[in-house]
């Protein structure tokens, strides 16, 4: 399909009611659901889930998916490791003036198979126009609702000391493959961005292990930001051994080359697990048998339950605490 | 508060996490649920409805509102006219590098004022900064989840031959006042946008009528943009009446002045109502009781349940069939 965006494709009139056929229905099936102002959805489980992201990432298509894909894969990954079955997507696009018709196909086609691999319906959807210059290309919300079923839930109050931090694979990935995209800091380097839905592989470390306490999908921030909030919102203190910490060695180098930790950088297709020590291994193997977890480790501990804070203890033995990310690292990461 | 959004807000780190205590919680409360990847929330209905809108509108503020009171009156009423209770509101902000925190605090107090007239809660949020020229000044997606009970369902498929067309009051206000508020036609007029949640009036009207066939909330595109849909969703010729559909007399003359036409115009606080000719003096009691039902009237009838059109009967006595809204009228009037 050739063409670009115009004004009138988001009036509401005549040009959206193509758009929203020949584009997104097209992609998304379903004739009925996003032409309605409601979408109706039987629900039966007795709690809901429900979280949202817009996704501003730049460039949009970038090596490993493309916004599209990323809009997908972030928020079923916000409902999987609340502990939530991902059911419904929303999407709300926002579109300049002069956009090109195609490529929002191959992104709302990257959507609709992102969707389909965790089994999600895309129920409403929404667009909007501006005019040119008035944003970047294209901006996509998605908000996911999911229900929390009885045999799955999480039990983040039960950390106890000795659980074991689990990560499903190399860190880095996504946050080196967008600055190589970028061109802007002069890097070259093959790194895929690991953006993928986790529906799946966590959907199987729930159901086989039962002393999962909490879960996180380390992006913005990165995984040390992840675990700064878990150890804070729960007040317990987690040490890392930075040597445990899978990295692939182009990522490493890169962040050697551009001052960045790693540990900082986002990630889209990982997660960070606390569960029982006695599982842990149960839990390492169940994670690997996927091709997204075939890097999962055990990368640390939970050391004390009565203070909030990340330690690293570092590969020349020392430790030090860690915080939240500060300033700006990546803008437009995701 | 002074100061501006810097891309550290969008970081995900410690300039995200004082944004969101300091601005969101602040005016949204509950100080875990939107700090959590997902919002786990309690649901005891059986159907769900869901909807999602981005808000792009400029002026950001404008006479009778602001894009925050926008962003969940629309949302809200998107889910009301489907028949559904609303309950829970995500919010996704995308803000420009350089947006003023104080007026970013307003819109959310707006948020937070128009979300509790509906009784519904903020659960999840997300912000996205990116740099200066990338989007103008502020986008708000919002996504809503309600209740279809069973005791207020509509009734779309029982659309008779005689149902009444009740629109809730005068059309076009949202429309003038944005052009006005833009200053780009030369048009001055005092009319504020009719940007209001329809949650108490359309519970009400759902309660105490048994008949209501079907709601729409006419907003881009207009009403007739919304009766075409209708029409062409059910198969039913819809004859609305001119001279009964109500605008304020400067609606009237700005359209005149501009060439535009009320009923394309859009609406953010308007329902337009198909219901049992027999019932409709029981309806528009029930609307006219509410300060934002006050000039509800009875603008046409069904006329026909096996052809899909829309029919406007002029001030002259002719007929003339509508379609939907066609080009351009108002980029970002929502």
């Amino acid at each position: 399909m050739n063409g670009r965006i115009t004004l009138a494709h988001g009036d509401g009139g005549e040009q959206a009611h193509r758009l929203i056929q020949d584009v997104f229905i097209a992609a998304f099936g379903d004739s009925s659901a996003p032409m309605m102002d409601a979408a109706i959805q039987p629900v039966s489980g007795a709690k809901l889930a429900v979280t949202t992201d817009s996704f501003v990432v730049q460039p949009i298509f970038f090596p490993g998916g493309n916004i599209g894909k990323l809009a997908v894969a972030g928020t079923v990954n916000d409902l999987i490791v609340s502990g939530a079955e991902p059911l419904y997507l929303t999407c709300g696009f926002i579109l300049e003036e002069g956009f090109s018709l195609k490529e929002l196909q191959v992104i709302v086609k990257s959507m609709a198979e992102e969707a389909a691999k965790s089994n999600v319906r895309i129920v409403a959807g929404d667009t909007k126009v501006v005019e040119r210059g008035a944003c970047d290309g294209i901006f996509i919300n998605t908000t996911g609702i999911g229900v929390i079923r009885e045999e799955r839930q999480l039990h983040p109050t039960a950390i106890t000391e000795g659980d074991s931090v689990i990560v499903t694979g190399t860190i880095g990935d996504h946050g080196v493959s967008i600055i190589a995209a970028r061109n802007e800091l002069g890097l070259r380097t093959d790194v895929l961005s690991d953006c993928a839905s986790l529906t799946a592989m966590l959907s199987d470390a729930l159901i086989s292990t039962s002393t999962i306490r909490i879960m996180r999908d380390p992006t913005r921030g990165g995984l040390a930001t992840s675990l700064v909030e878990i150890a804070e919102d729960f007040g317990v203190t987690v040490e890392l051994d930075e040597e445990e910490i899978p990295v692939r060695p182009d990522v490493q180098g890169a962040c050697e080359l551009l001052g960045f930790e790693p540990i900082y950088l986002a990630n889209e297709g990982k997660a960070v697990i606390i569960v029982s020590q006695s599982e842990e291994m149960q839990l390492l193997e169940t994670l690997r048998r996927h091709p997204e977890g075939a890097n999962a480790a055990v990368i640390g501990r939970v050391t004390n339950t009565t203070k909030g804070q990340l330690l690293l203890r570092t590969v020349f033995g020392s430790s030090r605490r860690l915080h939240r990310l500060s300033g700006v690292l990546l803008p437009r990461i995701c």
